[in-house]
């Protein structure tokens, strides 16, 4: 694989406005899954623009947020200039969130830089291969002008994600590979991606873009055009953003643009992608403790198995305990049947209702 | 039931030197379980001095314990002469706690004083019909010179629990009916236990007993003459405690006394008594919450039954699970699955080993 290049043309957007619900009870409405630290190191959040240097430096990495979490967002991301900090007047999924990055990337470096969108809660366990793979799709968005999208070769049938049918192969950029995507299908059943990934047609959807100012701008000419409308507008006078924001189409990048346009490349990928979903996925990025994995001060366990335990500082006994979740913070204890993960909601539910301070 | 009369010769003993594991991490080395909180108000021990006013007031009462653990006793228990705690110079098992006990109260009293020996960590769901129970059974002791054991009524055929034989009736005291005990057994097998409980024939041996002074000083005299040569030195003069001690033998009084004895009343009694053995029996204590029994600021339960959750001042939310112990301390937590209870003792020579300030 050939080393990253200068690219001084490529800019990191980290979509960091999510308020998912499923790491309770250490994510909260006030801190989420983002802004803490899974793994006992850096959050997500800093993992995901430290993961970027040296092929995207701090000032060109664009995060977008909500009014409220903006300030810890900084905080956490000291190197990062303040205004590179771009706050979402109000929640409208993706969609508007890249339009008015690309207007803020063609103001800064004009129509023909590139946008790497990228979420700031996934995993990434080898950081160079993303660089690679990055770099190589910059390439490849500047000679095609197509949007680019991040494939990952499935290990799993996952029915809970997003996944490409790759079709014929496009040309060469920096080593990789990139290909048609002839259909993108969000959460199929499981037999089918079992089908699909035993055929080894498609590949997981894993919401990382790449593509130009420009090559976006004309997508959501296309498929957006009031998003465009207000892109014209907030290029012309970026103060606008208030009045312009609520015309823009609330809808996601898959959605409104990925799935409705017809040149979209992929570009097959393996950087130890995973997207955290929930607790049961952090057997996997996890040290093994006794009993499964986990962080704390000790795990001691007594016939148990495949558990997940996330309790820094404290020791945890695990005693006859199978594919369980166990998760400590100040105020609140989680221990969950790690089949029970999607039921986590109904807990934020009811504490939503009754005791709105833990949620 | 007739109440409880002027008993001034009648001395509580409470046996408060034990050791258990079984409510780790709650309980630990330094803190054993007679000396924690397990339903968020007094401790244990502090539950079975209270429980005795106003049939034994404080200064009638008489606490054994080690020499570590009396300053804490002594701070739990401040209506209770400092004196009053006596401190076994090593552990040697129940028996030579009662003889020291019995010099002490004859020393105080006279040998016709009466002792009701009750352990330190033992649930008593309704004090007044133990105190009523106390008092017959002191005035059965002073008119038989029997040694008289409460006998519970089993509520179901448990295996771990010593049971009485009981056998013809020898008398009525204070609206008691007084029954002899042809035989003590510990612990049956199951198949035994449920014959036992369903024909009405046994009584659970929960470690309460009451005698004069003098009966058990003969008593001890007859079974374990080293023990009865030492009181008798003892008696001559307390200061030699720390030389007579090792010559007492070292055993319980279920086994030295209780079984070899041919003169033993008991009286059966229902006090909603429980030994707690060990975070299972909770369930009965505990208050009702979401998805079991417990004490927590909040318990939310998704899917989860019969579960027993420990956490003072936290939230805890249980998600699809059956059958659990969740526990929470500052630095320790227990999740057990309910099956496994004896299994926490191979958790706690773990921890002997490898982390010994956790025990």
């Amino acid at each position: 694989m050939s080393p990253p290049r200068t690219a001084d043309d490529l800019y990191a957007v980290v979509l960091a406005g999510g308020r998912g619900t499923r790491f309770w009870p250490l994510s909260r409405r006030a801190r989420p899954k983002q802004c803490v630290s899974l793994t006992g190191g850096p959050t997500m959040l800093q993992d995901t623009v430290a993961r970027l240097s040296p092929l995207i430096p701090p000032e060109r990495v664009l995060v977008l947020t909500g009014p409220d979490m903006a300030p810890l967002v900084r905080e956490q991301l000291p190197d990062v200039p303040a205004d590179n900090v771009i706050v979402e007047p109000s929640p409208r999924n993706t969609a508007p969130c890249i339009a008015l990055a690309a207007v803020e990337v063609a103001r800064r470096a004009g129509g023909r830089a590139v946008l790497a969108i990228l979420p700031a809660d996934h995993h990434i366990g080898v950081p160079a291969d993303l660089r690679a793979v990055l770099a190589s799709a910059r390439e490849a968005a500047l000679t095609t002008n197509a949007l680019v999208t991040l494939g990952i070769e499935p290990r799993y049938p996952e029915p809970g994600y997003g996944y490409l049918q790759v079709g014929s192969e496009m040309g060469s950029w920096g080593g990789h590979t990139f290909r048609m995507v002839d259909r993108f299908t969000e959460k199929p059943d499981r037999a089918t991606a079992e089908q699909w990934v035993e055929a080894g047609t498609h590949l997981w959807n894993a919401g990382m873009f790449v593509f130009t100012a420009d090559a976006i701008r004309d997508a959501i000419r296309e498929h957006l055009p009031e998003t465009a409308m207000a892109m014209l507008e907030l290029s012309r006078d970026p103060a606008l953003l208030p009045e312009v924001w609520p015309q823009m189409t609330a809808t996601s990048i898959d959605y409104g643009i990925m799935e409705r346009s017809r040149h979209i490349l992929t570009v097959p990928c393996d950087p130890d992608w995973s997207d955290l979903g929930a607790w049961p996925a952090l057997t996997d990025v996890l040290p093994e403790v006794e009993g499964g994995a986990g962080l704390a001060q000790k795990v001691v366990s007594v016939d148990s198995n495949d558990c997940v335990v996330f309790a820094p500082g404290k020791a945890v006994a695990l005693v006859g305990l199978e594919d369980c979740v166990v998760v400590d913070t100040d105020d609140a204890i989680l221990v969950m049947a790690r089949s029970h993960a999607q039921s986590l909601r109904e807990v934020l539910e009811r504490l939503d209702l009754e005791a709105p301070d833990l949620t």
